[in-house]
């Protein structure tokens, strides 16, 4: 029941079990957005050709995931580079498996041309300056009601995300709470820039007159100052499915944020859960997953074991490389279809269906 | 398979159909929202204590059906006689057959303190002034497609709706579309305002510069001139769903504007849809909801064979005497309760658990 394609990272014992749990089971997709000006500082972020234009970025991904095709820009989200998002793997895998999606709106800027659930969040401020997120008391609660109804008609859930600069305000909430994670978190660049994230951060701090881990045990105190709205939203969702049916967190380092959230405010939440990511991520010298999940609970990490060394397409082939790497739940997302499909589709399906919709939308400029 | 308490009131071997369709299985109980300054209009809508209060309903509706209490407003809506919204009855069918509740928002001026899915909808304006609703291509199209993926993960799905003076707008939407609606459409009230009614759309058509009629195979442009954003939302909803999942309307005669709309827009729906409404609709002499749904297409109308005659309340005995008479879904979510407990529970537990929630409420005042 073990995949060739699935590699078990962390908890190899509780990754067979969950694995186990959503074998043939069909998944539902949610994929949670927001944004924050911490993204628009320089160098933060490459979810987008440029700063500014991070805010479409979790509004396009979206689009791309429900349409095929973006609606508030034209193509799709690039970094500064011209890589494409990886929400391209995340659709194709939503297309391989037949994926319902449904998008949560935790605090975007713009908003997707597209139906979302609104949990009345905002978008995020700039952490830099110890402006994180608005009610997150708020965003958690709407968002837990949410996923318990959701829940209840559905075999299991992915949860994906898409918030341009959120190894960042993860760095933010993990260092308020008084883990260590400098140097620790991801990065879309294949340079991570650990020393300004950290800067960053111990401004935040500073400008709220706060030491690292004075939010220790307040984690939504902690998403006040340093944290962004997606990650609210998204342990919010968690914790309100996660007691009726099994949760795949799909992300990268920023899983360990919302973990950190649960484990104060639904613990109990953490024995249905895992974390999907890709090997992109696990493999990444420059980061530690599972150094950051380890110092919080023990929860399964898998990771879904992606190649694009033999793509026809540099924008796709710079995956190998360390660009991008993760992001709107595209580890989970090939987890899942392949669980759903139990093992009759495999990550050279997905790297097929994705060098087809990159061809297709390259096409369609 | 026909149980005591549902009544079939139209097309009785499509509504043995449809509840073999539906017996035993779990619905997904969608409510959709909107807001119009129709119901301001003096005499138009009992939907609130006042006239301006109509706009705080649909929200507290939903506030109620998710959390069991209001949030928006305190107490519950009423008329203002004081009646209680029929929210009750919706809330009581959803808690005794467990049902999921997701709510969307067609276009609400006071948003719900709660989880909703945003369809890019906006308050409807004055059909007196020939304003119904904006944009309804983009709402009709949004809430088409969320309605497509909640079907992928639902048995089948039950909506309701909640927004004050839906009755005169669905008579706007269908005069401007050529069907003999005058005198047909239902009220909140137990004296059927239908003279103000007939002559809000004719001045609204005048103001338009359009006759009755004028809108004939054209519901998005009718609707933009004399309808509500909750009925284009509906049927969006209904158009993405029905090809995938039977679909159970729950409303009054306002369910025959969302009939009109579907049988030019998506015509295919209509072969796997039912309307579940209330005794007090089709047993109601001063409306006539056979007689409007037989002019649009042979789809079944059920009804939920409720009493509130042996009530210790006022405010919900006088239902009987043709107050309210049905809203926020209540006799379709009845049908829907019945159906999926395969007839273990019927009309009077429905009842019990009214009294039981509505002495809760007078008691948190």
């Amino acid at each position: 029941m073990v995949p060739r394609d699935v590699l078990l990272c962390y908890d190899e014992e509780g990754c067979r079990r969950f694995l186990e749990k959503i074998w043939g089971l069909s998944p539902t997709y949610v994929c949670v957005i927001g944004s924050t000006e911490t993204a628009k500082i320089p160098g933060i972020s490459a979810a987008g050709k440029n700063p500014e234009l991070t805010d479409y970025t979790p509004a396009a991904d979206v689009e791309l995931l429900l349409y095929g095709e973006c609606r508030c820009i034209e193509g799709v989200p690039v970094t500064p580079e011209g890589i494409p998002t990886p929400a391209l793997i995340t659709l194709s895998a939503v297309q391989l498996a037949e994926m319902p999606v449904i998008v949560v709106d935790g605090g975007a800027a713009v908003k997707p041309h597209a139906p979302y659930v609104d949990v009345g969040g905002r978008p995020g401020g700039n952490i830099r300056e110890g402006r994180g997120v608005d009610r997150p008391e708020t965003v958690f609660e709407r968002a837990r009601t949410f996923g318990k109804h959701l829940a209840r008609i559905s075999d299991y859930i992915v949860v994906g995300e898409s918030i341009p600069g959120g190894t960042t305000t993860a760095l933010g909430l993990l260092t308020a709470m008084g883990y260590d994670a400098i140097g620790k978190v991801s990065s879309s660049m294949p340079s991570n820039p650990h020393e300004l994230k950290a800067r960053v951060v111990s401004e935040g701090l500073k400008a709220a007159g706060k030491e690292p881990g004075a939010f220790r045990g307040d984690p939504l105190g902690a998403a006040s100052v340093l944290g962004d709205p997606m990650m609210v939203a998204f342990a919010g969702l968690v914790a309100g499915a996660a007691p009726i049916v099994p949760v795949l967190m799909a992300g990268g380092t920023q899983m360990a944020a919302v973990l950190a959230i649960l484990k104060e405010l639904a613990p109990d939440a953490l024995g249905n859960v895992a974390i999907g990511t890709t090997r992109w991520i696990v493999e990444d010298r420059s980061s530690d997953i599972v150094g950051l999940v380890s110092q919080i609970a023990r929860v399964p990490v898998l990771a879904a074991g992606l190649s694009f060394k033999a793509s026809r397409h540099w924008g796709l082939r710079v995956y190998e490389e360390g660009a991008v790497k993760e992001g709107v739940g595209a580890g989970g997302a090939v987890i899942a279809a392949i669980a759903k499909l139990k093992g009759r589709v495999g990550c050279s399906d997905v790297f097929r269906k994705v060098e087809e919709n990159y061809e297709r939308i390259l096409r369609m400029r």
